[in-house]
């Protein structure tokens, strides 16, 4: 059986536990606490040399990290990818963007302020987080007003990789009230078919 | 004929530069000057909602942004993608390494340094980024103990999004003295038929 090597409270995680779900690759869990430093060991760093969950093994002993490479790994010949050229260099656009303009951002913010507890600590570079975040969130916001879905107007792995630390934003100081266009979208991915949460580490 | 909004000192605008040069891909180039803040104009955000170079317009209208989307998207179907499902996840894990944990260290360092001239102002923040951005190096180099190319022993858009920014590490006070593996990487990648360097702004 699939091996996906996880912390349950990350986004990047989350977004691999989504999608094996919604596509019912049955997988195991082995999780691995980052606060620990357990994805910093060379034992570890021999299934992903960069030291990050999430990260996948094969049966056969092959390995593949980076959440978005493994969502595109899994979604390919599915309806989660789109079926032509320019739309999976769509899908990917909008991935890139998740992990270079969204993720460093919102997701760091959030893991300061909810998951270390640290807000005054880090209270001069959250203002430059939160800045920048919001720059990410309005790019959204934007593309949002006349699509339903990032990509091809259906729901796809893209959704996924910008779905998984918008809902959770707000844990960063987030306001989310200002994006009506982002709040509709993160209702329609939460209503899809198969749809687990954050806090779900099995699927039913 | 294919439109590239690029600015020449950008290595993510020279991984696109590169591709289409050694797939003999004509194009236009369009400079925009990201320190005149002409990425971040009404027009351009219409073509990268982002607000970033490089990106590409096709004479149909149609427009794709994110350098590793756009290299993806160009490679599909030629010896510069892994032909294999595996293979192409296995060059987006690195490719999305290259923009998450090489990238905002390497390429920022460089811009701070060489580009903006402001080492002194910056120099508490670039601390942070040669820490992190030789862990990003270490990573190469263990990967690459018994490769020649990142994916599959031969030549793919996952070294072309590497070498953009990491042989020019030096201009952000990276020392690669240290990493033989990764020098004798770079010298196979520049030695590849059709390569052009950082500083050609056509191909011939």
């Amino acid at each position: 059986m699939l091996t996906l090597y996880d912390y349950l409270p990350s986004g990047n995680g989350y977004k691999v536990r989504l999608l094996l779900s919604q596509l019912r690759v049955p997988f195991r869990l082995l999780e691995k606490d980052i606060l620990k430093g357990e994805t910093r060991t060379p034992e570890f760093r021999a299934i992903n040399p960069d030291g990050r969950i999430p990260a996948v093994v094969f049966d056969d002993g092959r390995r593949l990290a980076q959440s978005d490479a493994i969502l595109f790994y899994f979604a390919e010949g599915t309806p989660l990818l789109p079926a032509d050229r320019f739309g999976r260099a769509e899908a990917l656009q909008w991935m890139f963007f998740e992990q270079y303009s969204h993720e460093p951002q919102i997701a760091v913010a959030r893991f300061w302020i909810h998951s270390l507890g640290k807000r005054r600590e880090w209270a001069d570079r959250l203002q430059e987080k939160w800045q920048k975040g919001y720059q990410a969130l309005d790019a959204m916001e934007r593309h949002l007003d006349d699509r339903k879905f990032f990509v091809g107007e259906r729901y796809s792995i893209a959704d996924i990789a910008l779905y998984a630390y918008t809902h959770v934003a707000e844990e960063g100081d987030f306001d989310l009230g200002r994006y009506p266009r982002i709040r509709a979208w993160l209702d329609r991915v939460a209503s899809q078919p198969g749809h687990v949460l954050i806090t779900q580490s099995e699927f039913d």
